[in-house]
C-alpha cells in the first residue's frame, strides 16, 4: 500500500519505545500500534525525528519499522529515511519498501540554503531512492534549518512526481498553507496531502487553513482524531473546545528539548508504553516537571476524562 | 529612579504606535501607557524587539522613550539599547538615562558562541554606557541565536554589578529558572529579578519555578496583571482558569513574524492605540488571518469580558 | 557622479581611521584617500563593514563619508548603508547622495532565506531608499548567512533597476561569476560589474571568469591597481607571480576576526594611516601576531619592493 | 598501536577512491596508503568529513578503515566516527578498534552552543564508545557551527582521559594555539597533540605557535612531511619557500564545496587514485576549474618538481 494524495487524517508519530535498560521494547511497539488503529489513525510514521532514529543501528531500525508495518497493516506506514548521505538513505528505503512500508520521510540537510539547492536535492533524493518510492517533505525550519517558499514547494512537487506529502511544521505556517491551496484552486499545482506537525500547536487554524489532518505525535492521538471526526461532522466549536482543553499539555509538549520526555512520560502513564525511557543523548524530565505534567493532566482530566490516569 | 534587584510584576513590552502614513503617533503613546499604568503595571519595556525600535530614527526613539518616561514616571521604565555597536548603543543610553529611564535593556550579538565570548561582551557593554546604568540581560537564544547556561548567567551577574534582571525568554526554560534559583538558595549568586518574555506562553509555570512576573507585549497586559495578583493572593488554580482562556490567543500572537501583526490589531480593537500600522519591513496580517484573530476574541469573551470588543 | 554598469578597476574598501584615544583621525582620511587616488583606484567604498561603521554615532557617519566624498571627488564614492531598519538606512542614504556619494551597499539582514525574502527584501530597500539610488548587493554569505543562488541574483537585476553592481564575496564562488556571465551572453541578464571581496584571495581566477575588479581593503591597494594593469597590458603570468607573491599575506589578512588588525597594522606600517587603533569592539593583534606580519612583510620584500618598511 | 600524547608529523586525511561506477576503488585504497607509508606520514585518518563518510553503508566503512588499518600497520590509524546517534557511533568505533585503529575522531553535533553542552556531550561519548577509546576532538566551528573556547577545551581534556589529541580547524585560529599551549607551560593542562587541518593553509605559522604537524588531506602530503622536516632540521626559511610555493594551490584546494573535488582531481592526475569521482551529493569540477587546477600544477612545477605531471 503506497502513500496517495488521497492522504488524510491523523498519522501519528510514532515513538520508540525502550525498557529501561535500552532495549527496544517490542511488546510496547504492538501495543501502541494497535491503540494507534483503535482510536481511529489513518496513516502511521516510525523513525521520525523523535522517534529517535539516529540512536537505533541500522538493523533496530528496520526490525522497528518491520514490526509497526506488519501490525499496522491495514493502514498506510511512513518511515523516517533522513540521513546525511544517499547511501544510507537508499538502504535503508529499499529494505523497508520491501516490508511494505508506503513511503519514506526526507528532511533537507541543514547545509542547503537557495532555492535552487533545495530543488537539486529533492531531485537528487528521488532518483537516489527510486522515483517510485512516496516521499514525504519534511519542512520544519525551526529544527533543519531550511526555509522552503509556497512557491519553491510547488516547484517541487511540479517537477517531481513522487513527492507524496508535505509534513508541514513551518512556523508561522497558516498562510503557507492558504497559498499553497490557492496554487491548487489556481490550477498552478497538483493536489497534495498536507499533515501538519509542531505538536498540533495550531492544528485548528491549520485545518480551517485547508490542511487534511495532523502527523505529529502528541500523547493524546485520540484526541487529534476526535477534533478531526467532530469538525467533519460540523461541530467546529465542540471541536474547537475539545482542542482549546488540551492545548495547555500541547504547549508544554512542544518545547524543544524536553517535549520527547513529556510525550514518553504521558504515553507511559496511560499505558500505552511500558517505560518512558530514551536512548542517550537525552533531554530528561526533572521532578518538578513531571510534577507539572501531573498537574495538567489533573487539570485536563476535568474537561476529557481521557486524562484521568 | 533606577531599577533595583526588587524588580517584580508586569512589565509591559510597550509597541511604537504608528499613524497610517507611518508617522509616530505620540496621542497613542499617552493613551497606551495610562492604560499600563492603570491596569497595574509595575514597569515598562520601551523600544524592544517589537517596538520596531531599528526602524526609528535616533531622534525618533528619544523621542518616544522620553514621552513615555514622562507619562510613566510613576514606574521604572526600560529603554531597549540593544545596538551593533558601542558607539550607538553609549550614545541612546546617555540620552535616555538623562531623560529619567531606569536602566537599559541589551541582547547579545548573534556572533557570540562561547562562554567567554559572552562574558566579555557584557563586561564591555558595562565599561561602554557606564557601570552606574542598570542592565536588563535579553536572553532570547530562538531569535539571538546565543545560548547562555545558567552557570554563565551566575558568573555573569556576579562579576557585573549592573546587570540588574533577566528578561527570561529562552526555551524551553523551566529548569533554567528552578537552576538559578537554586544557586541563589545555596548562596552562590545574588538574588536577580527575573521576569518572563515569549508573549508569556509559559508564564504559569514560570511563576511556579521563581520568576517574578512578566516582560512581554501580550495584547492584555490588564490579564497579566490579574494573573499575578490571583497567584499572589493564593488563588492559583483560579490564576490558571484565567491563563488557559487567554492561552489560545497567546499561543496565536507568539507566531514569529505575525506576531506584532496581531498584537498591534487587537490593541487597535481594544482602543488602545489608534492603528496598527508598522513601518517596513513588517509581517502583515491577512484576512484570513483578521477573521481568525476575531474568532480567538469572541471564544475568549466568553470567559473573559474584556474580549468582548 | 552615480555609480554606472561601466564600474570597473579597484574600488578599495577605506577603513575608518582612529587616533589612539578613538577620536576620528581626519589627517589620516585625507591621506588614505589621497593614496587611494595616486595608486589608481577607479573608485571607493566607505564605512564598508571593516570600516567599523556600527561604531560610529550617525553624525561621525556622515562626517567621514562626507570628507573622503569630497577628497575623491574625481571617483565614484559607495557607502555602506546596510541597517537593520529602514529608517536609518534611508536617512543615511539621502545624506550620503546629497552629499555625492555614487550610491550605497547593502547587505541582507541575516534573517532571509528564501529566494522569495530575498527579492522582496531588495524591492523594498529600492523603494525604500529611493529608486534612483544605485545599490551596491554585497553577497558574503560568509558573514551575513544569506546565500543568494545565480538565479536569484540574475532575478534580481532585471526586475529591480537600480541594483548597479554586485560586491561577490561568495565562497566558493568561481562559478557563480561564470554562471552570471553566461546568462549575460545569453542575453537573459543585463551586464552588471561585478567587483570582488574576501580581501581579494580568489582575485587572480575571479578577473579570469570575468570579474570587472577588486572592492576589497587589503593593505596594498597599489599591488591590486598593478595586477589588474598587468593584466589588461597582457602580462597575465606576471601578474600572476606578484599577486602569488603577496598571498602570504592576503590569506594571513583574510583571517575573520583578527583581519582588520592586521589591515590596520600594515596601513599604519605604510605611513597611511597614524595608529592601528579600532574602537571596540574590536579583534586585537597579539605580540606573536605582528611578529608574524613583520615576518611577512619581510618575506614579500624581496619581491616587492613596496613592503620594504 | 593506540593513540598517544606523543603523537606529531602528519596524518593525511585519506580520501575513499570510488570507480566511475561508484563502487569501491580497492586497489586504489592500497596505491595511496603506500604512499602515505613512503612519504613519512606518522598516522593516517579515514572516513572523515572528506572521506565521504556518510555516503557509505555501514558495512563498506567498516571495509574502507579495516583495508587501511592492515596496509597502514606500522602508524596509528584514526577512524572518524562521528555520528547523530550513540548506537552508530558505538558500533562502528568498536568494530573498528576491533580492527586495530588507534582511535576515532569526533566532531560535535551542530545543535550544542553552550560550554557545558559540549562539555557534557564528550563525557557521554566517553562514557558510550569506552573510556579506553582515544578520541580526536575536531574543533572545526566554520563547518560544525560549534565553538570551544581555550579554556573549554582545557577543561574537557582535564576531565575526560581519553580525549587524546585536537584536530585543530578554528578560524582564525593561531591564538587559540598559543593560549593551549600557554595552559601547559603554566601546568594547568597535560600536553596534548595539536595536528592541524584546514587544508594546511595556516600550517607555517600553526607550527611557530606551537601544533605538533598536520591532519589534513592536501593532495600533496608528501610537501607536507617535507615541510616539517625542513624546519626541524632548522631550515625555516626554505621550509616557507616550499610552503609559499604551494599556498596558490592550498587556497583553491581549501575552497568549501568543491574542495573535494580539487584534491581527488590532482590525487589521480599524480596515479595516486584511479578515479576522482565521487558519490552523490557530490561538488564538481567544471571544465574551467579543471584547467584552473592545471594552470596552478604548472606554475607549482617550476618551483617543486613534484607537481610536473
Amino acid at each position: 500500500m503506497l502513500l496517495t494524495s488521497k492522504a488524510r487524517g491523523v498519522f501519528p508519530i510514532a515513538p520508540t519505545p525502550f525498557l529501561d535498560d535500552g532495549a527496544i521494547d517490542t511488546a510496547s511497539i504492538d501495543r501502541i500500534t494497535d491503540f494507534y488503529l483503535e482510536c481511529g489513525s489513518t496513516g502511521l510514521t516510525v523513525l521520525g525525528l523523535l522517534g529517535e532514529a539516529p540512536k537505533l543501528e541500522h538493523a533496530e531500525a528496520v526490525a522497528v519499522a518491520k514490526q509497526m508495518i506488519s501490525r499496522a497493516a491495514s493502514i498506510p506506514v511512513i518511515v523516517g529515511a533522513t540521513a546525511p548521505g544517499f547511501a544510507a538513505m537508499r538502504a535503508l528505503t529499499r529494505e523497508v519498501m520491501d516490508l511494505g512500508a508506503a513511503g519514506v520521510m526526507i528532511a533537507p540537510p541543514n547545509t542547503l540554503r537557495t532555492d535552487e539547492q533545495i530543488l537539486n536535492y529533492y531531485h537528487q533524493v528521488a532518483q537516489a531512492i527510486g522515483t517510485d518510492v512516496p516521499i514525504v517533505v519534511q519542512d520544519f525550519p525551526q529544527v533543519f534549518q531550511v526555509q522552503m517558499s509556497p512557491s519553491l514547494l510547488r516547484q517541487m512537487f511540479q517537477e517531481i512526481g513522487s513527492l507524496a506529502m508535505l509534513k508541514h511544521e513551518d512556523w508561522p505556517g497558516l498562510d503557507k498553507i492558504s497559498t499553497l491551496r490557492r496554487y491548487e484552486h489556481e490550477g498552478s499545482m497538483r493536489h497534495i496531502p498536507i499533515l501538519c506537525g509542531s505538536n498540533g500547536i495550531f492544528l485548528d487554524y491549520e485545518m480551517a487553513r485547508g490542511a487534511d489532518g495532523a502527523n505529529t505525535g502528541y500523547c493524546f492521538p485520540d484526541m487529534l482524531c476526535e477534533f478531526l471526526s467532530l469538525r467533519e461532522s460540523g461541530n467546529v466549536e465542540a471541536a474547537q473546545d475539545l482542542f482549546d482543553a488540551h492545548l495547555p499539555l500541547i504547549r508544554y509538549e512542544q518545547q524543544p528539548g524536553v517535549g520527547l520526555a513529556v510525550r514518553k512520560h504521558v504515553l507511559m502513564r496511560r499505558g500505552l508504553i511500558t517505560s518512558a525511557a530514551q536512548r542517550k543523548p537525552s533531554g530528561t524530565l526533572s521532578a518538578t516537571a513531571r510534577d507539572e505534567v501531573e498537574h495538567l493532566l489533573r487539570r485536563l482530566a476535568r474537561k476529557d476524562p481521557r486524562a484521568q490516569l
